[in-house]
């Protein structure tokens, strides 16, 4: 061993005692014949002292040093003069009387400090050195103390972690599909899973009623900041369910987690709210409640007073954000800039300021009376001081706008704080989706979700009303996690099929295993899954998932440390019986 | 929930409960008006009984019922008249109330029971049920708890657990690699991980100074029964550690797991055996210790007696099978036969049986005289009634072939009981290997493995000579890990890969990315990897690793349940920028 003791670990109890520290020179400070190095590894910082009176060898091996070279010091624990109390080792500095250079070091091509002067890009390509960083140290070791408690609980409860193959079948609707090809099988090809789904239900028709992996799952699709090819998942399925059961138990993991690696107690349940009531009141199907200022539908109190925006709409709504009446204009421009971005796509925005003195002021004041006014801030709860929002048209596109605005002013009021934590449910997903270029249904998660018992006779009449027994977990605007209960009749799966324009055959060849393995006796199940590095961010307080990734990709797909993808050699491409196309 | 229990766990303390299981119908009995029903699921069995006047729609529903139906049954938990102490709910049964169909299943195409009729193909694809099967359900239990206590035990050391990627780079060696076509970078190829050696070395540059993780790892190499495409690995990493802080470290791991899960204690220290050694004493480097009956090397005691296949030979090595002096012609003949198979090669078996009345008998007596063969029998410690065989030939592969026949040796005289453990190390592995082939060394581990300093002379006068600081874990004859210290110094690194006849460019083409990290002040570190199927494998007691793995590939690194690999679309190809060479 290289060392008796980490750099976290010494304590003023320590004082006397002959130690062997290693680890990395963070820095070094030379005030006249003295010598002070702050010795770093994973566990902390200590503070190495050279002496005028230090050996000979060890002040000159001292003066060798630079940043970022691994060192071995032995020396005497100390108590200091000038005690550090922002450090755990503040206490105490080692006099140095052995020292030996394990590794130099170039100079690093940036500071290893909690804040770089790294751009982003060198950082990516010298991942290994901002590695050593403790905000990304703390997000591993954070990430480990996840996936821990995870394992804890979940095994607690009887689940078994299994291990489910990464080299599975590609399906025909499998586009963003990784594919591999196989030496061994000339022409044909591995895919690697976008998630272990046909096999956690396999697993149920295996008897193996409480299955959970944390698990890689790959997606060729074009990345945005937060998405990766490879990302982790906590994969989760349970037998013999209904959803309520599935509910609770992993809203026992979100507590458990939430106490155990964040010290928080949520006593009461989460909140669940339905698809349909979370896109009135807040315009998409995750909505942040770390605050209230939920969307109003104010259609009924605005129409029919000749203001021609208004009464062409389908669908007027508005939001109330408190205390802000005194927005200047130029404020409420840049608001009306806002939700007039394509993203966001409001034609313009309508405003009605609440003041003080119990008048109102709006930009559409000829089309309406201060009564007409006061009846709309009412309805959105209002009160002097406040400033109401209003958007309208078509109601989908609106509500979504309308959501935009509502978590734009969120910001503006400091009302979301990212140390503080939201969960819900959200529950009863409509099962299909209307697809306008191909005019067909799909399953809006996937084809094996089961439709709630009580809507089946809308399949007749109006499909797209059909709910399904699907459920997301959102915590603060974020869906972490999303399952269902699964279809395991195999009448009910038929009727699927055909609803979703699948023909027998087709249904055969896409999903023909798992419809195979269903004819021998499938149990009641259903499951959930969530997305590992998304709830690490969550938990770590930072926005970028590629913080909690040790060697995440970039915005292209490429690691460009290791420089990959990368072209490969003719003679491997050709005993795997394939070639590139030029 | 569709059960209050599970049927695993009424006692006859439920006597009197009203009670509802859910599983699937593993035997249906009818006795006179009686039905016995023997419900399962992951936990047991529990009896369902329904009687003469039990309600009419449960004895309709029963008579409806087949082998592997997924049922609900609510009833009355009501002691046994005759007990069953085979199963721990043996002492009770359910009298029914209400019987429920969940799913109807198939005839399956084989019996689900401990020794299923079915062959091993049709179980391959039929993989969900052959799951449901005892063997195979303990065997993913055993796995799930060997992982959790690995995690445990390296958790409560500090280790972390980091994921790393599974997308990476393929390397001009790396023959071997599964590589994955990059859709958004056209041409340009990812490869699957054979293993995340680089990574782990990376993380140790980074300070991570205690990692592990346990990760798939991938092959594309021609299947032999026990290998799989994919398969896991326990790897471990350390920073500033010599090799016995290794050793002693995954010692205690292997003993924690013994302990956990076999509930055997190994209080003493694990036996290590230099690799010169192992090779001299059981011709393998992964000998099997639950038995004795080590090579004697006779060579001086068996030339010069004009017998020429002994003087023409190299060597001349010798076992001695206790008891076995009694073994017929057929018996010797058999073994003879057994050590000429080209697997094993020898060109033929001496034996000299030690007689109880102290006499010797010998297939090569007229070379031989009483003393000579008294001499022989002395040094491999023969006692009367003991069976001494000899083999002959060129030192190494003599030395292969005795290690074949002592395991066939220990197997006849049952000394390889499975339930008895022998772990061992295996150490100081010689650092290169000479390849006939290309005339050159090639490094027996991976190029990054550290010779031992002491050795560092003999790269150049006999390079073949150098020793590595790597190790072995091998247990009951099989290697279950291995690993070594790595170069951490540049100067080292330099001179290895000039004995490896790496040019200056060729290294830094193939190892570029880590030759540059260390540039940036790395560690001492040393690690080890396990391989986890096989290490489930011994656990368990039996010999394939495929029943360890919940969806394992056929020798043809076929899935034959979800048929891949398998042909893809044309589109998806040309999306990928490749074709496949007709």
């Amino acid at each position: 061993m290289y060392r008796t003791h980490t750099c976290g670990e010494l304590r003023i109890q320590n004082a006397g005692e002959t130690v062997t520290l290693s680890g990395w020179v963070q820095k070094i400070r030379s005030l006249g014949a003295m010598t002070f190095i702050d010795l770093r590894d994973r566990y902390g910082i200590t503070q190495l002292v050279i002496e005028e009176h230090s050996p000979a060898d060890v002040k000159e091996t001292a003066g060798k040093l630079g940043r970022e070279f691994v060192i071995q010091a032995t020396g005497k624990v100390t108590e200091r003069s000038a005690k550090n109390n922002k450090i755990a080792t503040g206490e105490i500095e080692i006099i140095v009387t052995g020292l030996q250079i394990l590794s130099s070091s170039e100079v690093p091509p940036f500071t290893i400090e909690d804040n770089s002067d790294g751009g982003d890009e060198l950082r990516m390509r010298y991942r290994f050195l901002d590695l050593r960083r403790n905000p990304l140290k703390n997000a591993m070791i954070l990430r480990h103390k996840m996936a821990k408690e995870i394992r804890n609980y979940l095994d607690s409860l009887n689940f078994l972690e299994i291990e489910t193959p990464y080299l599975i079948k590609s399906t025909p609707e499998g586009a963003r599909d990784f594919i591999v090809p196989s030496r061994m099988n000339p022409g044909e090809f591995y895919a690697l899973p976008q998630s272990p789904q046909t096999f956690k239900q396999l697993l149920m028709v295996s008897g193996y009623d409480r299955y959970f992996q944390i698990v890689r799952c790959f997606r060729d699709e074009d990345l945005r900041a937060d998405r990766q090819p490879e990302f982790t998942q906590i994969d989760c399925e349970m037998s013999f369910v209904e959803r309520d059961d599935v509910l609770e138990t992993f809203e026992g993991l979100v507590k458990h987690l939430f106490k155990r690696v964040k010290g928080i107690d949520f006593s009461e349940n989460f909140p669940r709210i339905t698809y349909a009531e979370a896109m009135e009141r807040y315009g998409c199907d995750k909505p942040d409640l770390r605050f209230g200022m939920h969307i109003c539908n104010v259609t009924d109190e605005t129409k029919g007073r000749n203001f021609v925006v208004f009464d062409s709409a389908e669908y007027i709504g508005a939001i109330c954000a408190e205390g802000c009446a005194g927005y200047t204009r130029k404020q409420l421009d840049a608001l009306t800039e806002f939700v007039k971005r394509p993203q966001i796509g409001a034609k313009g925005m309508v405003y009605i300021k609440c003041e003080e003195d119990g008048s109102y002021k709006s930009s559409v004041d000829k089309f309406y009376s201060a009564d007409d006014l006061a009846k709309i801030a009412q309805k959105t709860g209002a009160k002097p001081g406040d400033l109401v929002l209003l958007l309208s048209g078509d109601k989908k596109k609106t509500l979504g706008a309308l959501c935009e605005l509502r978590l734009e002013m969120g910001n503006q009021l400091g009302l979301r704080d990212n140390n503080q934590y939201a969960p819900l449910w959200v529950i009863d997903f409509p099962l299909l989706e209307w697809d306008e270029e191909t005019g067909r249904y799909f399953a809006m998660h996937h084809p094996f979700t089961s439709p709630k018992m009580e809507d089946m006779p809308l399949f007749e009449t109006d499909p797209g009303k059909v709910r399904a027994d699907a459920y997301d977990l959102v915590i603060n605007g974020v869906e972490v996690g999303g399952g269902s209960i699964r279809i395991h009749n195999s009448e009910v799966q038929q009727q699927m099929f055909k609803n979703l324009g699948f023909t027998p055959e087709e249904a055969e060849k896409q999903f023909g295993f798992l419809i195979n393995a269903f004819k021998y006796g499938a149990p009641p199940h259903g499951g959930i899954a969530f997305g590992f590095d998304r709830w690490c961010s969550i938990f770590g307080g930072t926005e970028s998932i590629r913080d909690y990734i040790a060697f995440p990709k970039n915005n292209s797909g490429r690691d460009t440390m290791i420089d990959s993808p990368s072209k490969v050699a003719p003679e491997q491409l050709k005993e795997l019986s394939i070639s590139v196309n030029e």
